[in-house]
């Protein structure tokens, strides 16, 4: 069933239109972003001094150096957004359904590679030689591996165990890129060794994972620390997913009513929507902003308060929406989703009421019945991450119908599914 | 290290640019193309209608119909090319490299979707309500199963033997678009049931599972039999691949000295090179066209005589290079390029000297060794049968260094190598 239009299927931008600048909210934030409290220590000597001036900065926009822009052209910048037509079609809704291909193009299979290339660009002015990293689905530790390498440096992924055990090919993925990987916790670190000697099969966390990387970065002085989320500086690189798309709204002389994505830390959520959300702060108007989560780690739905970004409280205190930095998260095959924090900036837009949430079951069938329609429609293969923005995408074109309402719903695939068909084979029972 | 330049990085078109005919070179040929011979009525019986006429076609231009178009869009066409600079100043040539990113942006992985789509919509058009094809590395299998869902259809798949049982992701891949799979030799044909009556483990071929889906399409009228190379409505389709990267040329004013594909049966080679062969024959010129195969089926090396397409002789004899149409081919991952003969376009353009081959070794180890080469200094993966392609690029590359001569190399990644991760772990010992 094609659905014919004169509409296009595919907006796309050419590469001279991409963003020569990253967008920060933290100016336009309704009031001052609260700051990290506690020892800074590890976090200055860990991280990248770029990275950190960014954090803070106050300057609304942020050049994009020519050179990274010239990589962020490699790895297949812009990216197009499309017109899910035949979805639209099958579900009978009147909305208007549009998503950012954001991961299905990317070189390491999701957005993670934009911070990625510009950390290790970074990092590399800086005179570092090996960038350190922990990963929880292992999308970050590829995009981390595939940078350090783009730009010649070496890399280190500590990987949270129970993922690092079955997923083989990206292990070897990450490998091939030239990465050091270890499962985490390691005997690498005093962190590691210390919860191996309690639980020699310990799963591990994306915190624990954070806690033996900083251990790592700090005790080496040509190592640099590497974060995948949550931290502001993340999310600005970020905000290129976004910028790229309201220019491409901008076309079609058209604005989203609706902008989803899916959330664990909130780095691809924010990437999509702060540019989005800074066009509301600055002059209202009504876009309602969907965070989609797993049940497992519905961080948003939890405590606004400081808390730890990692398990052993080697990071200062953020102040964020959070379940407890020592939480027990029950595993999923969105991996991703699950993180017991979320970004300050989006925890602040949040306690603002700017942003709503869902948290889908643990058994993950609805999210991918919902990724699987998506496929059968629309052709792609979505992450297990991005099944969470279809499923609250469909929900939401679903009320669109009952309401029989037009508007325009924009949703972010983060990541492809070509390396976690394991999950889809389990939850749908192939 | 960056290689920082004024070129750009990547060449993009824009939707609207999205070629509106395919090329067929027939009619440009130096001499008619030798006609199939032999009976023609299980053909005739199996296929859809509309690509037997194109088959035959003299028309120099075929019009793509305006909802396939669409289609093409929904695919993510046109797709980019890219500048492989960081390739270029590793191997310190004076040559230029670009290579189209056919298959990493493709939704299934590989090239074979441009003529999938393109069966599926005419099927449809025709009444059938089934697709049944073959399938070797499983990349056409996959494509026919996409394209038969987004039209509505159904779809069944042979896949020979040995591939299946160890292809598990791609295996649900296609499941998980609606398809039936069976390995190939099955107990679904009279001509499986006596081969595995013969070797109950028998590990299957190409030529076994065409004829097996050319048993199951006859006996079903509502069933329609696809092929996914070889024959010249499948090379016809694929020209989009060659006609985007003319355009893609004309934007940089430049045109490349030398042209470069993997071969097994012949479309993704003939999809980017026919446009530029029919510039040389119609305009003369010197290009260099190079097919990249390998010695377990150098088939452009074999005998330019009549051959059957398939084991078990269903199909008419198509004047080819052959190796003979029984021949024992050892197992390899780039398994796509495993076919004992070559399109009837593609070989006599090979006999009129048009067209040169060169075979690389069995144990797979210097191509896997490029596409790391690639995957290291560009960041994406390519397929085990792309490897070829970047082996015989990197060889160009190196002529030009050697004889200091610049001149322009472009080479096709027909597909992504995201469900390939086991070749690579055993050619290079990951």
């Amino acid at each position: 069933m094609i659905y014919m239009a004169k509409e296009p299927r595919q907006i796309n931008l050419l590469p001279k239109d991409l963003p020569k600048q990253w967008y920060n909210i933290i100016p336009d934030l309704p009031e001052p972003l609260p700051q990290p409290k506690g020892d800074m220590s590890n976090m200055a000597k860990a991280m990248i001094k770029e990275c950190l001036g960014q954090e803070q900065s106050l300057e609304r926009w942020i050049d994009i150096p020519e050179e990274l822009q010239e990589i962020y052209q490699q790895i297949g910048r812009p990216r197009p957004l499309f017109r899910a037509k035949n979805m639209e079609k099958f579900l009978e809704t009147p909305a208007k359904l549009y998503y950012k291909a954001e991961g299905l193009f990317s070189p390491t299979g999701s957005h993670k590679i934009n911070t990625a290339i510009a950390q290790a660009y970074y990092a590399k002015k800086e005179g570092f030689e090996k960038l350190v990293t922990e990963t929880g689905a292992g999308q970050w530790g590829t995009a981390l591996s595939c940078a350090a390498r783009l730009l010649g440096l070496k890399s280190t992924v500590y990987w949270v165990r129970a993922v690092y055990q079955w997923k083989e090919a990206r292990r070897n993925f990450m490998k091939l890129y030239g990465a050091e990987v270890f499962a985490s916790p390691s005997q690498n670190t005093k962190t590691g060794r210390e919860l191996l000697k309690e639980n020699p099969n310990h799963p591990g966390s994306l915190g624990i994972a954070i806690s033996e990387g900083l251990e790592d970065a700090i005790s080496d002085e040509k190592a640099v620390y590497c974060l995948g989320s949550v931290l502001n500086h993340v999310l600005l690189h970020q905000t290129i997913i976004g910028l790229e798309t309201k220019k491409q709204f901008e076309m079609l002389d058209g604005y989203p009513d609706v902008v989803i994505s899916c959330l664990g830390g909130g780095s691809n959520f924010g990437g999509l929507a702060l540019p989005f959300l800074g066009d509301v702060l600055k002059k209202g108007g009504k876009v309602k902003f969907i965070a989609a989560q797993s049940q497992a780690a519905p961080n948003l739905q939890g405590e606004y308060r400081y808390n730890f970004a990692d398990y052993a409280e080697f990071t200062p205190q953020l102040k964020m929406y959070t379940l407890g930095h020592q939480k027990e998260m029950p595993p999923i095959f969105g991996d991703g989703l699950r993180y017991h924090g979320c970004s300050p900036i989006i925890s602040l837009l949040r306690d603002k009421g700017y942003i709503d949430t869902i948290a889908y079951p643990l058994d993950e069938k609805y999210v991918f019945e919902a990724a699987k329609l998506f496929l059968q429609l629309e052709g792609f293969l979505p992450a297990p991450e991005s099944a969470y923005s279809i499923a609250a995408a469909i929900d939401e074109a679903k009320k669109s119908k009952e309401a029989g309402k037009t508007q325009t719903i924009l949703f972010n695939i983060s990541g492809h599914g070509f390396m976690d068909m394991e999950g889809y084979k389990q939850v749908l029972g192939l």
